[in-house]
């Protein structure tokens, strides 16, 4: 396991926030569940608004919350002054997305000035045992001198 | 372009009435706008719930859509008895999601008896000018002897 | 189809020698056969050294030549004195690559001045008939101030 | 780390024989260094024959190492009477590929009846220093009542 060592201090309030500001992860109900140094947690509460015809968690849903955690635990790493896009990410649905919620993962593999890459896992809880539903792969960019939060 | 042959002809219907079953298409606010053999397309109005913290369409809502649309267009081809489910999904986002709507078309490259593989491309539009946003791959599996819509 | 202008003029002319210094595609066998802004061509012709344990190309292979086509597509675009490097690729296989030869061809998607993305597309020629065997994106990064080819 | 248990006992035999029947690796110089039930190793020593323009071992020829041992992998799983065949793979080229061998690893992530999912690695080994400079994913399907090596 890598340690990674943050630049900002201050990143876990810096990405608390920017989450906050997610519209769509508000939308959709997903919590920030956990903050360190190259991994971000995410989990979402099982709604019948979050399903795909057959009453399991959407798979686009799934990738969202997986990019978005993967998206965070890349931005654990950068300046403060600095934001982070995904360029494009790849997930595999490996198992019916069926439990009571998602815990979505994203951990960097390797960071970078420019370029981050991280790896993403989705895991459906159900009745207390886990299994795993989704893993991804994630390519982001890092846009310096920008903010995430613009000054305001 | 290739033409493709429906298998049932009555595809159509058996697909929005899939798609009006995703609790999670209702709740983002997509609408399917075009259903062709071989060919998807839907379209999703701008909202705050739709947002990653910069005011765009959030790229997990933009790879939502697009793995929506994929996954309907495979669906076009295959017999009323069989469904299909998204093996994984591949998305560059490419330029901002910035828009007053989304519209995603999902084609068949290579339709299979087991496997078929989708592009999908993301476009924002905006006063009335299109950007293409987005652009994707996907590889979906067919089941067998599984209607979408349960008897009941 | 987008229609790209080339900033250096001499583009294909740079491209043919960065190529020529690839050893691996000499070793394979591969030629550029096409040089277009935004979009190059390779053939790679049949031999027992290209296969896998089936007596097809290998999809190694295939993905190789995908790759450089695409790679050099992305290329073509660039100017003088900056050079490409693939940031990631993904490759669908929907058809065995059996036949005579490969034709692979890249395709700029979306230039950039950093990140570009192309497609890819790879037939298998037999006896005169074409059939797409493999497809696939590609993400590429440009550095500056970085000559492909390094005085000396 | 999940254990996995090969339904043939001799799954080694089988798939060494395999991967001596790719011309493919034969002509790269490929060995197969390590096999086990859900991951195996591939070494590959620096020759001029394998590179890109700069000098580097060319991204494609890692990619094709990369899906080999991923394939090779999920190939350790399945019964006697049965292959597998790539559907798709993805690679991120994080590192240059710089040194005197890589080292690719495949591991399966999920086994399956009809698919299987695999992670791949691969590691620039220069000067007695491990640099990983790929990280992959990868989708394969098993076809039954096809052994990899027909009777004859």
């Amino acid at each position: 396991m890598i340690r990674f060592e943050p630049v900002d201090p201050d990143f876990a309030t810096r990405i608390r926030d920017s989450f906050a500001r997610q519209g769509a992860m508000g939308h959709l109900g997903a919590r920030m569940t956990r903050v360190e140094p190259g991994e971000v947690e995410l989990e979402l509460a099982y709604r019948p608004e979050l399903t795909q015809q057959h009453g399991f968690f959407h798979g686009g849903v799934t990738g969202a919350i997986a990019d978005t955690a993967g998206g965070y635990a890349a931005f654990t790493l950068i300046p403060a002054d600095a934001t982070m896009l995904t360029v494009e990410y790849k997930i595999n649905l490996i198992a019916p997305a069926d439990g009571e919620k998602l815990i979505a993962t994203g951990r960097v593999l390797k960071p970078g000035r420019t370029l981050t890459i991280c790896e993403m896992e989705v895991a459906a809880v159900k009745g207390g045992a886990s299994t795993v539903c989704a893993r991804g792969m994630q390519t982001l960019i890092r846009l310096e001198g920008r903010p995430d939060r613009p000054a305001g």
